[in-house]
């Protein structure tokens, strides 16, 4: 089905699970629900894509490559998602990892992105898919940087929007979310899940965010991450990082870390590649406890956290992965030492979200590396986002019926 | 006195007045009060820094050029001001102005800096040159982007920062400044100058804005502006905008960006520089009325305007030079008209402030531009700096042993 992708150089060929057995489908429709030939109901496999690596000729990662020279190793990028994206500075912070004073310490500020968080590498691709799917409108459930996000990239490709988000919002997301002409819909914790279900079986509905109980996700957003893996390459031209730490939600970026390094590997510029850290609230940690237990997935209590960012109660299967293959370590990191993070970072002038300022905490925890080499944090996004008043909006009941006719009386968007 | 910078590669010589007769000063120290040789009561010539250009040897502007090759035509930037700044893409929005269909239009944003605003360009090299002074504490009134980029440079070289700005400060800048670790203080709008004189007098207390009567800033400040420019021809590959559209406040950028282009053309990289379009709310607009009465500069009402970043009652004549050395065009923009180009730029991903917004406001009421080429306008800032409601703080005497008891009860700075 290549025809529909026009004249891209990817050499992206199908959809491939990441489970213990591999099964592979087209590389479209993107299936949204996990592997299901080896789902089971206590876990869902995510997909990834595969390239047809044996046949890149352009890919180079030394210094002043770009996305430009990456586009073989990447989904195929619909021309309407032309918003630039990525090419974030690395920024030294060496002075604040007194635990590793031998080493330079860069954090990667994914605050410099269209909508100041990492998400929007994710949403280039998965709202090239929902295009090239023929999709109207884009779902996607989230409180935070991937709805305010994927809200910019459907509102840029010509899409409509919803998000599915909580009366608990805070008002800079919410006035995102509006301001990009996006509807949201603010519904309780235990609503979202049902109305995400209804609307996503409606025509032209698509979703960007997890159908799953465990988390997939859309099999193309993590190779957006893949990226950030080219250009810290690239910006230390060749030089290979000790390691990248990496705040962890459902582990999308982390697996995309990951896999980008690998890449880069197996196509023989590099000789080895960086340990990945997952970084998680102590109040959570579902990835630091599935692997503790030896499991592809658990689910945690939700514990209070401030790193709302990261707060999640389920791991994402691909973070179980990028620890395990890249040599990694799962960090959980107290409220208190990542607030301590946040000001310590602000005063090298990286004013960050709480739980992208936990990767420091982290890192001054971890005790050594196994090789050489500068270490990455990552930086996700603006202290800007965080949470001050909460937008107070009233929940909405999730029937189909109720859902519509408030997007209709509140925002004339009718379907 | 080239001994202080270090091994830079800047070839700044002198700083020299502006005005129609010029007058020429040592690098350093800079003159924060304008050209006290030319001021009168009524006028007061803002200073640039001049350069050795014969000497310049490897400014290239193609395609991949950067700050690292435009070091001879900026001021020298001391090793402790060391994040990265700039490299901000340009974004296309042609299809929000019909009035142009033929031409290209890009946004250049802004938003994609350390402080997510263009302000860090300025601060590089004021904080530069408070750090070459020895300055120990950063003065700054700003109850904007100015300030709070001016928190994060000092609090990254290790200086201390006291930003002087109004109650009705929004929380969003608020918490910036706090985050960086700097020490807003509250004032009336009529309570900050007098505040500012007495402390800018104290030892090791340096303002990076402005203290004469009509706008004449930090002779440094504008320089970093000219990156804009540069950074303009380099994405373009030599390309020359007809146009660059530039929200206008004291008018620091918009002459930064003139003078950028009119150095590329002196070293014979481009053969004309493009019309510089400056961007008032109609509310005030003191450029657009001091270019109609033909005067350096203009005190104008403060009218009310939701354009809060180009708010200024008085144009600095730094501006009056770009429009009428370029042939450029003085444009005012209602609220209204701002509002809408606000909405428009968001549905194509950019979600802006408002007096950003009004940039493509103007350009729609532009008529005509003298060259082809494409259309440049400048994204400042974040919406995400947009005020939602004040922070509520109780304003502060202006006195020294006020605001010296206020700044050690409540942030523990002594001085």
């Amino acid at each position: 089905m290549t025809h529909i992708f026009g004249n891209t150089a990817s050499l992206a060929k199908t959809q491939r699970s990441l489970g213990p057995e591999v099964f592979e489908y087209p590389l479209l429709p993107a299936q949204l629900h996990g592997c299901i030939q080896s789902a089971t109901p206590d876990i869902q496999y995510p997909l990834e894509v595969d390239y047809d690596y044996a046949a890149v000729r352009q890919a180079t990662f030394r210094r002043g490559s770009n996305w430009s020279n990456w586009e073989e190793l990447l989904p195929p990028r619909h021309p309407k998602v032309n918003m630039p994206v990525g090419n974030t500075p690395l920024v030294d912070v060496s002075a604040l990892a007194p635990a590793h004073a031998a080493r330079r310490v860069l954090v990667k500020d994914e605050s410099r992105n269209p909508t100041w968080s990492h998400k929007d590498r994710l949403n280039t691709f998965t709202v090239s898919a929902a295009l090239y799917e023929n999709a109207q409108t884009i779902i996607v459930a989230s409180s935070g940087n991937h709805g305010v996000s994927a809200a910019a990239m459907a509102s840029r490709a010509g899409l409509s929007c919803i998000v599915l988000t909580m009366p608990e919002v805070s008002e800079a997301f919410r006035d995102m979310i509006l301001g990009y002409g996006a509807y949201p819909i603010y519904l309780s914790a235990d609503d979202r899940w049902p109305a995400m279900r209804q609307l996503q079986e409606l025509p032209g509905f698509y979703p960007v965010s997890n159908l799953t109980k465990t988390h997939t996700g859309h099999p193309w957003g993590p190779e957006g991450y893949k990226t950030i893996a080219y250009e810290i390459l690239a910006e230390l031209d060749g030089e290979i990082p000790a390691a990248v730490v990496v705040p962890t939600g459902y582990g999308e970026m982390l697996y995309g870390i990951y896999k980008g390094f690998t890449e880069v590997q197996r196509l023989g510029h590099i000789n080895r590649i960086p340990q990945l850290v997952s970084v998680e609230p102590a109040a959570r940690g579902p990835l630091y406890h599935a692997l503790k237990a030896g499991r592809a997935a658990v689910t945690v209590a939700a514990g209070p956290t401030v790193q709302s960012g990261t707060a999640t109660t389920v791991n994402g299967y691909r973070s179980v992965v990028a620890i395990r293959e890249s040599r990694g370590i799962a960090m959980v990191v107290t409220d208190e030492a990542a607030r301590a993070a946040h000001r310590a970072m602000a005063q090298q002038g990286l004013w960050q979200e709480i739980s992208s300022s936990a990767a420091l905490a982290a890192l001054n925890m971890v005790e050594r590396f196994e090789n050489d080499g500068p270490i990455v944090l990552m930086g996700c996004s603006t202290g800007l986002k965080e949470p001050t008043k909460p937008a107070q909006a009233h929940a909405i009941a999730p029937d189909i019926a109720s859902l519509r006719a408030y997007l209709k009386t509140e925002f004339g968007f009718e379907f």
